[in-house]
């Protein structure tokens, strides 16, 4: 069973999330610089969910770069994930049209939990199915990163409701956290090569 | 004829269909949990739907992973399955807007049938043209499951009139059961290699 | 220059297309049978331009079957047929919102012409690039149907203000003439290989 | 690290953002011609928004099918240039619907300014991945082309609130100095092969 309808499924609902964000980006009626001020949220949270959703993407393709077959485990834990990133233009909109109050910055950290989750669970089910001498387990090592930012967005939740500019910071921390593309899976295969 | 492009069409349009939807969930104005409360009947159809679409596409993967050549009529009967899928954001918005209401439980009952009995012409069309002979004919074999699911459908749709709980169950139900992964083809194949 | 992206840009495109089009058929406020017959003219103009989004995906994928390479002038008329289905989401929302008005149904004629001129401006240009004594020249023959089919579309257009169900027969007269799928470029493929 | 899921994820990206910018079209509610008058405008940024995005997958396309492996680096500087992009169907439906007002005039070519220096950074990435002898470094050659427009789009940007029509004889005029296919890369790679 190959990977490549896999991929090409996940690309395009990762293409159509990131893209179809910006329709919450409602166009304003009227001109002048007014009407743009109570967009500037909206843009801002658009921004961090477009490089979310971009760390996504980039990971999943260094996953996948790293699995030989596909199994009916690793095609539902793969649309889990993707329920999740399904989320983002909803919870993203909400974030932004509430200038970040304390209920959406906290649902918006809910997501990003719950995604990371997903995440972490088609990882493990990929390694499950290729064992713990693939490319992919030793690729992910120790994975520090990945077992961090669950912890950081599951705090962020309830510092929401305390000050939600401290669990943005954590949030927009986490991404560039992730940035750094994953040197590790680079690094694994082209010894393996 | 190659099958890639279709594969690749119908991925698209299963990918968009799995996207949109979730713009029916509309952004509310207001930051408290009382505007998410109301949303709740609609995430849960979305969540349903998405299943759904997510069964979909995983057995039309096995599907067409079993065909080898694809002609103009195997091209229209997949149209005529995109077609009925495509009205999925209609019917789940219009369900979770109206909180499980029998009408409109009923209708997604009704898209539900018509899309399984395309996809069972669509299979039909498909053996039609390999031959009983065909990986994807004994891989199919006596096909319960996609006898059973339009029989389940259509007693739900009256049943929706009755009672929309029972409904609900029978389309949970029936997702529970293709949720299992195809595994006569999976069995099929790896004997056929 | 290779076509595969081509035809997975084209494909892209008409999956949206043929997809968001249901958009326009607006979830009602309403749980009654009385809040769904105004869609009615809405559900019967999607299906007519689905039906028309996906005769152009089938015969564009034949064409391109039958297209040895891309050059800069192939990528634009084909953009070029993209710009005028694109606004099939348009015309088909006007015309069903206005149940069959003959200002809309003249202006989904419009559409309909220039996308038939647009894809035979295409053809002309693969077939200017390739020679004559292409696969695909041979393949067309003397292209009744394509000649044919602006021709209808441009007698709808007047016809539409006069009788709008008379423009409608026209519609959908063509597009029957065209589900017949394109066995000549079947037949002449057959024969090359 | 091949680079045909970056082909794909931005293929996708770039079909969505010109198939969505048509929503931004909303369909009239009235069935006369002047319902349809306030729409011209409207119409006439997404043509222009639409030659845009196909000049960019175009050159795109080009540039990827001269580049040989993808690198972190230019994984991000590809999302980067698709995030601008990505602001085409708010900045082209602002513009529209207040038919070619200074400042949506002037932000409109803003996003073209940002746009074209994200090309420019992908481009420069890509060549100092691969070294400056390589066939993408030659093709490009001076690049006069490539900067004379952000010159151009930044002179527009104040430009617009003196004449905004000034300003969109600018942004035609770069089109159309696009629209001719880049033939350096193409006479390149017919001399590499």
């Amino acid at each position: 069973m190959g990977k490549n309808r896999l991929e090409a499924f996940s690309d395009g609902v990762l293409a159509i999330i990131i893209t179809i964000m910006v329709l919450e980006m409602k166009v304003p009626h009227g001109e002048d610089l007014a009407t743009l001020t109570p967009l500037v949220p909206v843009f801002l949270s658009y921004v961090l969910s477009f490089v979310y959703i971009g760390i996504y993407w980039n990971n999943h393709h260094h996953m996948l770069h790293a699995t030989d077959r596909v199994s009916g485990a690793i095609l539902w834990a793969n649309l889990h994930l993707l329920f999740w990133l399904s989320l983002f233009p909803f919870v993203t909109g909400w974030m932004g049209e509430n200038h970040f109050a304390p209920l959406p910055v906290a649902l918006y950290g809910a997501v990003l939990l719950l995604a990371s989750l997903a995440y972490w669970l088609l990882q493990r089910t990929i390694v499950a199915d290729q064992g713990d001498g693939s490319l992919l387990a030793r690729a992910i090592g120790n994975d520090a990163k990945g077992k961090l930012s669950p912890l950081l967005y599951a705090s962020a939740i309830p510092l929401a409701f305390v000050s939600t500019g401290l669990a943005q910071v954590l949030y927009v921390g986490v991404a560039l956290m992730w940035l750094v593309p994953d040197r590790r899976i680079e690094r694994v295969l082209g010894r393996g090569e």
